[in-house]
């Protein structure tokens, strides 16, 4: 048995009690979630924009790959009905100056579905029976909820306050991840504001391990052995973790998104609804600041995204950090540019050292 | 030697890692102090505004009750200059109507020195010698960093930020104090704008670790042992609470602040430079909620804190948490009203289990 093993770990088949966190976009690709299940950890899909069909596809990759378990994410929260042509031209008008400097035809207003139907999203993770699905931005429905575990697929949820985790507790779900006020990309939060859902992650993770009987699982801020070796005296049964895994050369963020977590030396995150129209967390660049400085008007989630879309691409195509979404959590300074499979095996032996490290001290 | 003995709890004479955090302003009495540092924890004041006379009555109180080492913390940051009328006649009308209710005589303006002057303190701070020194909201004056070293005080600063915890390291500190996102009262912040220094208290620690030398000390949503051994597992050398001691029977916080925190559940904490005109956190009441979305205007540091002195005290004194500043941290939720050496005892014992439980993952 392995060393490490918290009763979570050993239920969801892992050999550690690390997570590598779904990450919507791009990051999490097929390759690092097949190279990070290889190792030991839970690779996970952030599929909240993928097709189905492609979901299906990138399964059927990991389990060439290997037959270590895998999770699935989707984010739960309804989509919004057409939006007013009025707020949507002002949205689209604040985007217009930085799409014209990118060379952009003027960007189009956004229409409905602006995103994969949740649905059919939800039938496809139970066709494909990953070993863990994970709910993030709302509450699974009862019915998939039961549907899932009928499957064998254990179940999480994010929560960001105590009264998402006990709810993910009261819907029956096996685990929950406190997701810390560090923790960068697409804050979870639904029922409280976001901005007044901030609670680091060391607070909430005993916050919620106190709060409710389910697995917790620590999220925000993460970043090496040490940062596991926390959470796990603060009785997280696994750490999540994101940000570290974005520079993998298996990762499919673009360069700049890899560059500019590579180059962090300090905290320079902060958090904004006017990339996609959720709250998230990334690296301060041109379009976060001004748009927050100047309060950009922007619509409802995801029809936001849909806005920034091209523009968002066209500035990681072109190398320049500008205008991309450069997710990351507070902790990115302390990233690294290893493969997957190093740098799950760093992360094991580094907690394996932290915690010798606060045993040794407790025997003088 | 106790266990858990750091480098730095063994240099500064402690028989556990932990320091009692200085709370200005009242919950750090010579009572809660002298029980703290009598159980084996830094004892310390807060003297942010408190005479140079009294700052020696109360030090001289300690040391009847114990010879073990406590520590002094000031702010210093520089006061202002006389504050224009028409700002001060902004705030004051801001603040009248809750005067009036609660029965009071319309605040008059405040007039320099808005609190007891700085180098009169550190002159102070130099004849009663206590074992430790900790400068907040600036960087200690490199003259006054001498004379204390020379007189064998150890020193230490808060820092928000890696610049923040660099520059405590460039002036030759003993150690460094991680000021996590998640600290109650006032943020230590200097050189960033504070509501961009809100790194968590998990990811801030294992980046200043990583980017200094010093030692450094973890604060900011530690509430019990496990957060203690996440704060060792992080690197850090000690771990500063506060708000764990608030509710202590021997703290100096009024009753309606004990019992704010006592009664949390969830975390309810916002920032706000509006009580004092520095940022600070604490658990959001009618004052905090109303002069925060009403953008209230206020004036700099500490005069604001004058102008809402009375208001504050009538509040505490009619048991009405409304307009009393209930400083506290975002795991309040875990307080418990135990006398300080009993607290001090169990979170010996519970760092002790934690460490263990950890441990024994790693021989599984």
């Amino acid at each position: 048995m392995a060393r490490l093993a918290t009763p979570l770990a050993k239920s969801l088949g892992l050999r550690l009690p690390l997570i590598q966190a779904p990450m919507a976009g791009g990051p999490s690709s097929p390759e690092l979630v097949a190279a990070c299940s290889a190792a030991g950890a839970l690779g996970s899909f952030g599929f909240a924009y993928t097709q189905p069909e492609d979901m299906k596809k990138h399964s059927v990759f990991v389990r060439a790959k290997t037959d270590r378990p895998f999770g699935i994410n989707l984010f739960v929260s309804p989509q919004p009905g057409p939006i007013e042509p009025v707020a949507q031209a002002a949205a689209l008008a604040a985007l217009a100056p930085w799409y014209a400097e990118m060379g952009l035809a003027a960007p189009e207003p956004a229409k409905p579905p602006y995103a994969p139907d949740l649905q059919a999203q939800l039938a496809a993770v139970a066709e494909i029976r990953p070993a863990v699905f994970t709910a993030h931005l709302g509450e699974l429905d009862a019915e998939w909820a039961r549907k899932f575990k009928a499957l064998g697929i254990k179940l999480g949820a994010s929560a960001t306050c105590i009264a998402e985790a006990r709810r993910a507790e009261a819907l029956g779900l096996d685990f929950v991840i406190a997701q810390g006020g560090e923790a960068g990309g697409h804050r979870g939060t639904w029922l409280r504001d976001p901005q007044e859902a901030l609670t680091g992650t060391l607070a909430l993770t005993r916050l919620a391990v106190r709060a409710v009987r389910i697995p917790v699982v620590a999220a925000g801020g993460i970043m090496d052995g040490a940062g596991i070796a926390a959470a796990l005296a603060l009785g997280a049964q696994a750490a999540q973790l994101g940000t570290a895994f974005i520079p993998c050369p298996e990762s499919g963020a673009p360069e700049v998104h890899k560059q500019a977590i590579l180059a962090a030396r300090e905290d320079d995150t902060r958090i904004t609804a006017r990339f996609s129209g959720k709250a998230a967390r990334g690296i301060a660049n041109r379009f976060l600041r001004e748009a927050e400085a100047k309060h950009l008007p922007s619509i409802a989630f995801p029809a936001q995204n849909k806005l920034t879309g091209a523009l968002r691409q066209a500035s990681a195509k072109a190398g320049k950090p500008d205008f991309y979404a450069l997710w990351a959590g507070q902790a990115a300074a302390l990233a690294r540019a290893l493969p997957a499979a190093e740098l799950v095996a760093r992360l094991e032996s580094e907690t394996l050292e932290a915690v010798q490290r606060i045993a040794s001290l407790e025997k003088e």
